[in-house]
């Protein structure tokens, strides 16, 4: 993790989120910066100001990861219902530099740099995704280990996708002596996966060795796990979706074969929030110190 | 896993126990055993026969494990409440010859003798307790994953005891990143700790380290984490207790210091339970084998 | 690996090479190529034909891994000399349709352009290099092994480069309990690194570092060990250098601080002919059936 | 490694040995004893005295690992030889207090006790053993890289003997993605190794699996590698015998069915001389720690 001296009492607005972005406000604290969170009013010990006082007059404004979800500021922890054109007021505020945040609107960024504000939407940045790869992967083994009756060891899994997350995940898979095989599109990707001891498995031919798996993990966020994949399944086989909206998964189909799938997002919040808030942390204090060289 | 052929269509009571049991029935089933249940008529699909039938005509008596809770015979899936002596008329059964289970009582281990009836253990049996380790390991992390706030990759750990189950817990957790420490009585474990990459701590050590752990997977069954280990504990540090009862931890102290005890016994059976049958079956199947040879 | 069926008999001509080639001919043979060799003469029982009868009617000439060598054609089992030229000529037998081999100069795969021959480097596949990443690292910790008087154990070591190889050797040494240090030049290479239990360094902090390292390994092919490295060096360190000439360390420097460099080229063909030889014909067979599809 | 403060500037002759033995004895110069060497005279850089001249007024007497080898004292970098009576002789120094060696032959041992003087071979001690199996299960990797044409990766091995060096070198192998058989006898060795990833096979049971093999790891002392074992072996397999003396081959057997025996004896002190040398320290000094408690 970055540690960064002497930020000069930078000023950060925290407007929405959950205990991540709490826990990324005392990392940034603990580094020097002036922290002041916003839209955490029913957050149990009530902290913070009302979101409609955001920023302040922070340099920084740290929106939520993701920064909406379904058009509304993500503010699990405040009553209060912000829109797209809500924030792009506060971008208004004469002291803002930096909007920080994750999956941020194109029509917000393109808001701020007409008023000369730098955008830096975490989710870009490979250093966040890879770092997140490690909350996600556990949590994704959490949920298999619940959901199924046999041990990881036991199993017999597909891993779809061999980018940060699938990589993190087969690994782990391995270190529990499962089976693990790696579907990929890329060459590269194939030959990569079986050194790592994962048997290797294109596209194309999953349909064909779907009925082996006891548990599917996607990554890919568009429609992998069609119908042909999911005709072919153990009648117990389920599938845990960390592709974000719409996932990988035509549901349709899977509701008709009765596979059920577990969709399983934003995971580095909800099960290693504090580990989640360091990584924000960090990859806000890059973006503080790079902006400012 | 063992495969025994020809087990002459051998006749097996299964009394009592939960969904291990019943997963043991249908390996035992699919290896040419003729398995009645006993003892599951409040389960789902109410199956097989009522406890107080049993054995039947059948020349194997395969108890739950752990046999009994709390004096009773172990039979969550039933309405019938059994103690130790009715089982032990049970035992009259002219057609018996093997009485399997876990932690049976010595009064019921005798009784059997006397009749002439072999009995094992399961839980004596060192492939039975290596073989759990992995569901236990399993279960031990799925608990440590939810409860953290930090991912195991952050985490700073105790493992207290390099048995079975102590030795697998430490070689997952490596796996995650996890910095591990083993304390452990023998030198021979201590040493043997720091080979598969944890750092190893005796006994007498552990007070003064106790402040940088974030989690205690304890497997020693009898009280090592003590006042002074207690009262060093981080605010937020708390433990997994594995140890059969009655555990490992000073309770009244733990109380008195705040500090969350996770009571996890018999993970196997809950958290893996058609793995933990296959073992259990696997174990029958040696046994038959052994005794028939 | 890949199984290719119905190669219609397809001729190969393999001209040149070491035991690699030679594994490489008996793979293809049993996958039902028609494979002559041609420069082996002086190979303990002298096998196939001169150097100068190559490629008789064959479809595909097979050149070595790498081609050339000082200028001259890699024939280290013959005593032909054969200069690019030489091997130009070659080309206008009528029966040829496809050229594959390491590193081939470009006039030669211009020349053969001009004559409507495919061309295949196989230096410039992924899959090739990602497969021989093992032998080379292999290679490189059967070296490390003999020359350190410490265990890899007890080792502290610096891997220069978080491409194929370095990947694969950082996976391996840590496999040891090695501490390894992954210099790098990418964030993105950086963090992936320390995820799989690496120390991060980018170069420019190398040498402030250096004098903790027992061996360095470089797969680096410029000069990245320069003297402000060099000179920060421990007594006994040393370095393994796995880049292609001219490798990565300032050589004078090196001889000036007493370092020693022990140059290790063309590991796979050197410490695991047979791997080398199938991952090469794995490369031919994916080549051909690419090419006629 | 233990570190010992205040040994008093305890006065240690080291008589004989290798490198291992130079290597301990800086360690233990470190440590704060007073070191004097005996039996280098023939080293490079001729160090110590003549062997004839200890134990001078020394009260711990260091005997190399193994202490003889074919009835001589080991003095591998002396000319002179000294017989086990010689040796007897030397006890007779009235400071001396402890003899410590490896293997120290009975007689020597009870000349030692009726003198008085405290005894401590080192390859009795648990600590030492599996210490050294890292350095040892090291050598016997480096071996095999250097002989097979294969990589390890692609090698089917057999490791004979599940003990601290037969753990050690299959954890190892496993590493390397090699496909590993566990030969063992008891059942709970059988077991274990499969949760690390092995195959397991009885002894029973090798001779019918033998042809699969590439390599034969042997660690056990008596001759497990038998007659129909050699003869279902692989043309190219050949056996790394770790074993000491009198090995685990039927030599005869293997000289008729052409298998080549490699005897690796002694690899820590011949692969790893320092590293060895600091676990002959590490033992010695908790020797002299507990015998002064």
């Amino acid at each position: 993790m970055t540690e960064i001296k002497n930020q000069d009492n930078i000023k950060i607005a925290v407007l929405g989120g959950d205990l991540r972005e709490i826990a990324a406000a005392e990392v940034l604290t603990g580094q020097g910066c002036e922290v002041t969170l916003y839209g955490f009013d029913a957050y149990g010990k009530a902290v913070g100001h009302p979101a409609a006082e955001a920023p302040g007059d922070a340099a920084v404004l740290l929106l939520p990861v993701p920064a909406f979800r379904v058009e509304r500021l993500n503010l699990p922890f405040s009553e209060a219902r912000l829109t797209c054109r809500d924030v792009e007021a506060i971008l208004d505020a004469p002291s803002l530099r930096t909007v920080i945040g994750g999956m941020i609107p194109e029509e917000l960024s393109e808001a701020a740099a007409r008023r000369g504000i730098a955008v830096c939407d975490v989710c870009r940045e490979e250093r966040f995704q890879i770092l997140n790869s490690v909350p996600t992967a556990e949590g994704a083994l959490a949920i298999a280990m619940i959901h199924l009756s046999i041990t990881l060891h036991d199993a017999e899994t597909a891993v779809l996708g061999y980018g940060r997350i699938g990589k993190t995940l087969c690994r782990y898979l391995i270190g529990f002596g499962t089976r693990v095989t790696a579907v990929a599109r890329k060459e590269k990707d194939l030959t990569e996966s079986t050194l790592c001891g994962c048997t290797s498995c294109d596209f194309g031919a999953l349909p064909d060795r779907a009925g082996r798996f006891d548990v599917f993990f996607n990554t890919v966020p568009h429609t992998v796990i069609t119908e042909p994949i999911l005709r072919n399944m153990k009648e117990k086989a389920f599938i845990i979706d960390l592709a974000s909206r719409p996932g990988g998964v035509d549901s349709d189909a899977a509701l008709r074969y009765g596979i059920r799938v577990i969709r399983a997002l934003s995971l580095p919040g909800k099960v290693a929030p504090i580990s989640a808030g360091r990584i924000l942390a960090d990859c806000v204090l890059r973006q503080l110190r790079e902006g400012s060289s």
